[in-house]
């Protein structure tokens, strides 16, 4: 029977041996980050992952997130490698936030045409994270949408899960009075504020990604494409020996929007704006735009990409562990009674 | 201090309180598919869900996907309380493949610019589906990212954690040459083939969203925008038998590319076309693009959703029992030696 010459999916714009390729590519690079627990290869509908052993009342911590528009800066700067790791890491530090350390991942790629070099790269940023956090890439879905996505721009999301003991989760009931806030450095502006970065970098300051950043020494891309960072290194032996209350994630709205999350009822916070040093990116954001420094805490994290809780008495030996194992941290202020957060 | 009349987030598109009372609208629909192993409310970091106990080896199947561009008929006709139902039972029925019932699900909605009754219409879908297969809405990301989707536009994913017991996983190694493949009718084409068929059905065609579909009593909204079926319902008592060996979800790639995916090495299948009826929309499509035989059942499921694939003296009591569920189902072929799919 001959083929009639009509309409494919191909000329409607999908061509499913891309994504198959694409997936292929991946295949080899999410192999490095599967585990003992791992029980499926990709390509099946549902990854499969054992529930490890040694949990007596084991919790599963979830979260999804996407990248924002800190895609953009790829985009406009062909690097690809970096988002998938700012994606993993994000949502790293959210399960963190509860107690919790990662089992799995699933990501999300949505592209209005699949080009395959740049899925690699997306996945290999995914697939690097994963394996620097020891969390298995369990599988994921790869979208070839036109008409969705401008040409060369996609989406990016992901879903992690990890594990908790349910006596070890951190859910804001241990926190009291009197604890200290412990803040540890972000490495930039991490996923946040990026719609409001790029309008005053682009527009008001009218620099390009390639253009030097004043006073940084690094280009544009450079400066806000810089990875946000995994605090699951620094944070799993204090975890382990069960001396945090609590966390707070810095992510979109701030200090003020996030650490009010993870404090019980009845609870605030005082941080001392003095307590640390801003870091120049947010200062020149700052001027560049003409925004308020109210508004600058609502939408950037101002150098804390992490709030640690602790006892008062657990606060000075915290410090030093943290600072001998490399990470800058600072004591920020205080738990107080009442509600929301003060920046004195 | 007087506050410096520069930019904001919301002067950069973005409206955090937008965000926010979304959100709130969205707890009280969640609050429906909490269960007694949900263990957070929406508005943490990380959403928290106890391993159900009674697993000898409990098994974590995940998925994750999107809708695709079906999202374009919701844009187009203004209705988005279906297309959230279609990402959940997606997602159910993937992991339902590896004989896994849902935990929760995780959503991931991504606009140009939230507006609070879409969001709202996006979330009640999932909600309602999440619902309906006994699965916790656990969580998700809302994401306003100005200059990335049109205008009314939006994209959406999910991901769905499920549990099975390691000795009842369904993973192709129990399924044998002569095993019978059943097949379950399909409400539509489900989330697969939708650039295929808008450019059939609005260039090749020149209907509109709201014309009246030939042949079909419906409009083309009505014909296209039909939800996907969720098949927990139908199979969860045929998996707690444990009389299923295998199953396929028919998604992108058709029967060619699904039911291969679930067979063993070393076997292939044959699937009689005069077995069933395929639906007219399907026909009308067909014909509509001039689209070749092969290609439709490359990118369309042609009126099979689900194949059940049983022992061969299982297959009769099997399908009466799925008829007598109120199924559409046939007796489709059955597995062969050999490599892929054989449609005669």
């Amino acid at each position: 029977m001959p083929e009639p010459t009509g309409l494919s999916y191909r000329a409607a714009g999908v061509d499913l041996d891309v994504a198959d390729r694409a997936k292929e590519a991946l295949k080899a690079l999410v192999a490095q980050t599967r585990d003992q627990h791992t029980l499926s290869e990709l390509g099946l509908f549902g990854g499969l992952y054992a529930v490890p052993g040694g949990y007596e009342a084991p919790v599963l911590v979830s979260s999804a997130d996407g990248v924002g528009t800190k895609l953009k800066l790829a985009f406009l700067s062909g690097r690809h490698d970096t988002v998938g790791r700012d994606l993993v890491n994000h949502c790293v530090n959210d399960i963190l936030v509860q107690g919790a350390i990662p089992l799995f991942f699933l990501d999300y790629l949505a592209a209005g045409r699949l080009e395959e070099g740049v899925v690699t790269e997306v996945v290999r940023g995914i697939a690097e994270a994963c394996l620097a956090n020891g969390c298995a890439l369990l599988g994921g879905e790869t979208a070839e949408m036109p008409d969705f996505y401008a040409p060369g721009e996609y989406d990016l999301a992901g879903f992690i899960v990890g594990i908790v003991e349910r006596s070890r989760m951190l859910d804001g009931s241990r926190v009291r009075t009197g604890d200290t806030l412990i803040g540890l450095a972000s490495s930039g502006l991490h996923t946040n504020g990026y719609s409001l970065a790029r309008k005053i970098v682009f527009e008001a300051m009218g620099l390009q990604v390639r253009d030097e950043m004043p006073e940084l020494g690094m280009t544009v891309a450079e400066a806000l494409l810089a990875v946000h960072r995994s605090y699951l290194p620094a944070l799993k032996p204090l975890l382990q020996e069960d001396r945090i209350r609590a966390l707070a994630h810095i992510t979109g709205g701030g200090i003020p929007g996030n650490l009010p999350r993870v404090l019980g009822n009845g609870l605030g916070a005082r941080v001392r704006l003095d307590s640390w040093e801003v870091p120049p990116l947010f200062r020149i954001l700052q001027r560049g735009g003409g925004v308020s420094l109210d508004e600058m805490f609502r939408v950037f994290n101002m150098g804390v990409g992490m709030i640690v809780i602790t006892a008062p008495q657990e606060a000075e030996p915290t410090l030093r562990e943290l600072t001998a194992a490399g990470e800058k941290a600072w004591i920020l202020g205080e738990v107080l009674e009442g509600k929301g957060v003060e920046l004195t």
